[in-house]
């Protein structure tokens, strides 16, 4: 059983009985960015939540184990083509300079890490049209001499 | 006179009399971020905004027609290379396909804008180590039917 | 079952009983290059529409729910190689430029929606051969400042 | 004196004086989009219409030869970056199948032609925004046995 | 039944009973290149001579279905491996400004149409060792104004 | 003085002097396609060839030294964009296999060589509209065993 | 049966009896450079060889067939991976040049045949380490006017 | 002055006065090849062997010091275009799996040396086109356990 | 049974039993990081540490035969995307220049090779969080003249 | 003044009083690698080091400045050419997944930083050949829960 086939049934049994992401992530007691990606792959969850998350969806056990292993984080090499995905991608290139000017007037020499590191999306009412919010948060890391 | 000459006049000017991103920003009554952009030459900045910038900054008049013009947004195609920038594209592929979904189950099949979006960069106080915040907006772009 | 087998159900039908596009689309009450293109699995339709389609060419009905869902849209990156397709890449490539000079002469600065967008494709007689006439249309997005 | 000259000498005076491209046009008695490719080098101008925007502008007469001269339609290969013209690439991807089947299925086995093809870019009132419609026609060019 | 798989049952009745292409293009009424790419799966087979083939050949009658469908031109992107195939690639690379020249000369701005377009290989006696000679004619089409 | 500087005088003498690719050929006493690839550095011409250029040309002696030294041949790798060379590009990828497999069946293992090898470039009457017709021959080199 | 399948079944039996490629080429009565291409898929062996090396290894008869068959040299594009492979294609960057001016110097503007081609691979004893050796015949192939 | 340089004067010498690669090798005291490969940047020589090149072609002693500088190897990276070098490229792809093989049966597992390393490229007469011979020898680095 | 089928075994039996690779090092009497690479196909081990390999993991006699067999070292091209292995990649190209500035200060030109090489990988305690130390040897290989 | 300009000053005051990286290292009270990275252009030196660079090579006052500024780490993607910086590309390719396994086996999930990152290049002496030592150390990031 590997990451995908555990992706696959997970997927399967929110079609099944109409679960959404959000409730899985309140049975796992994480947040909903978090607990999606591990659900798809790309992070590994601690037994507990993991646990929790096979529980909730009537999983077999083996799911546990396979949602706790740790991922290879394996994504397409260059552009990608999905435009709610590319757009995320266009935001790198168009303001990436920008970013980085503002971290390093406000920090010093460093980046925002991007494994200590955390993440929300939320929607945001807006009367010309609702808005997808997000939220990242990463701890900054300073280069250093030695 | 290009985009390129005046990023260039702009980064004199504020080597020469230590001025941040965050003072010019204020001189031109807009966000850090944008007026960043603006600057390095991926915005185009309103005529009124480019000439309290130019002012401020005491350059010559032809860099606010300049500020002002559309810019062509030409960034480097497939990865970056700088860490600072590199982590946010990682991120892309990491957490890309969550947030696809995220989006999708609160709002319906579409988009993230990031044309009608905005984006702001924060320090944010941390125990275990100040972090950096991003938050960026924009507005959901259903696919329609037709 | 995934959209990839529908879309190939709905081809096996199409030979088996030669129906067209344009019936398929009439069915649905929708146009033509939206409807075919969610058949193709690069968009999705309406439970209603959905249902139509799939009445109209006698399918399992969970094959409505799968035309339904949300598509990933996964398209060959860099140069596509049917000629079909192939001169649409080339005239992106030798009028992209002057579409973007003049979207920004008659609009100001901004861009011509692909999500909030309709195309249509026509044939109009023509004495030296018929052609082929692509109407699209896509909503005006003005960058903004903040 | 070279194509990328006499864009550079173009883009000057219309600075200068506030010239549009559709006043370009009509100076040349052509359309929009091709009078505009024609001045950024991507397609040539015949003598007599060369002459007109080069009088139009005030240009020094090499101007015309070289507006006339065949070009070489260079541009970069795989994926543009500016979100104006990523959008029309995105378009390819999305609804190239769809658009080559129904070209097929109204014409038979060919292609639209990219070569005896025409152009125009409208600005569309519309309620919700003002919308971008473009309108493009290509010869169906047939594939033959032999 | 796919074009692939028509190409593996007609590469096995040519191994079966050493039949040649030469041979398949006459029982066609057409030439050994176009029958050939066609049945290779590149070019469509009007039904009248897809039927010859299949009698020729005897393969099921499907396989005249699937012939005379229209296909996508898939091939490799970028740069071909096998020598055979490569040197023509090398040919285009080394001669392709020249041919766009004398093109332009003979004719006006425009190209040699590769849709319609013919070409035959043919095996040329010489003292030095026999010549690949290649013929191939398209139509011209002229950039047009408009 | 390189081969892109006689190139470049080359082609400053045709257009003020109103000279074409065939008079310089006839000059040279050799084919259009052949002269015209050595003028725009693609291949050698021998001395005396160079000499009757450089003298039909009116340049400086060392041009036809220039001329006459073996090139690297440099050319665009992977997919070209003028549509003119592009569509040599294409008929390569749509009928590379076909022509593998009929100068196979023809000759047996082995490849037309691009290096013994001449080609022709004519325009030929058509009432539906002239054609380019491109004639090329090259030895064939057959792989022998060892 | 496909070249892919003998090239397994010939492993397959090298490891049940522990064969070299020596032995199987000598049992062609040919080379082992070439001997091992041929049984690798990248070249074809006549009938007679073919036989041989069939009946040395107790194949069926199918793969003297397919053995003889003219294959599609299908290698990896760009840089190769695996280190032994790789210090030849970096010898080809590094040394490239260098070998070019040479076989001008000795033979004129032309090249090497790998067609007209021939290579074998010794172990020479050497005080400091055993050196492999590598020995390459090729055709010169001048370039010729025409 | 840079390699770059040095190469330019070094051509420039051999133009002016017909040197050849085996004259200056013959100076240097040092094989064509390395000789060669060291004078177009991408190796360097010993300072006496510098010296005695920089005095063989009258060069300034500068000249010298460069050349004896420690390269960075900087190649095209993918697939090399002129015909001369491309052909080095598909031997290691045709070839490279071949050589690949016997290294191993002759040595055990590991590679050629491209450091420890010499070649030679031979003028070698025959009967029907005198031939490029290349010998190559590079120690055998065995892999080892630790 | 191939490399990666025994992996595959490989993995299941550390699951199963919770063993580790430090423990399957150990019991293959060489170094964590050695055993680990032959274990996941990218090195060969003696028959004598195969076994032992076997016999500790109650694997069947033919993995050792496999894991003696020599690895073709396939890896992807280009850029590594998972983070953990992003970071070494990382590491090359910003300090890359660097490394080889001071192998040639202290070694004269040459490499490091990375086949007569060996690496551990240690985790070291530290009071501001635990470090990776990761210690690389290989001999250095001069450059010869010859 | 660029970094980049310093750089070549650096180089140049190098050759002119045979400075080694070693000295200026010392120089500026820090390690080699370190140092010699900020000198090429890829980190930044404090203020006080910077100074004491600029001292000991009797630079001009302003390249301190530069050499303290935060640099935007740009490098070739994808694969390196020069061998001694490609080995380390290689190293990455062949040991990288085993590296991802021993730190996850002894960290848990997470990876070394390569901006908490130390490392020193060592010449080490053995008899059969000295030997290159690179010693890395980065703090382990655990991935977080959240």
């Amino acid at each position: 059983m590997t990451k995908v086939d555990v992706t696959t049934m997970i997927r399967a049994k929110m079609r099944e009985k109409t679960i959404t992401w959000a409730a899985i992530a309140e049975a796992a007691g994480l947040s909903e960015v978090f607990v999606t990606s591990a659900c798809l792959g790309m992070n590994s969850l601690l037994p507990d939540a993991a646990g929790k998350v096979v529980d909730f969806l009537d999983l077999p056990a083996e799911a546990a184990v396979v949602l706790s292993e740790y991922p290879t984080k394996d994504f397409p090499r260059t552009v990608p083509t999905d435009p709610c995905i590319y757009r995320w991608y266009e935001i790198t290139g168009v303001f990436g300079e920008a970013f980085k000017e503002l971290v390093q007037e406000k920090f010093g020499d460093g980046i925002m890490s991007a494994i200590d590191f955390d993440m929300e999306v939320n929607r945001v009412a807006h009367e010309k049209g609702d808005r997808v919010q997000v939220v990242m948060s990463g701890k900054f890391l300073p280069y250093k001499s030695w």
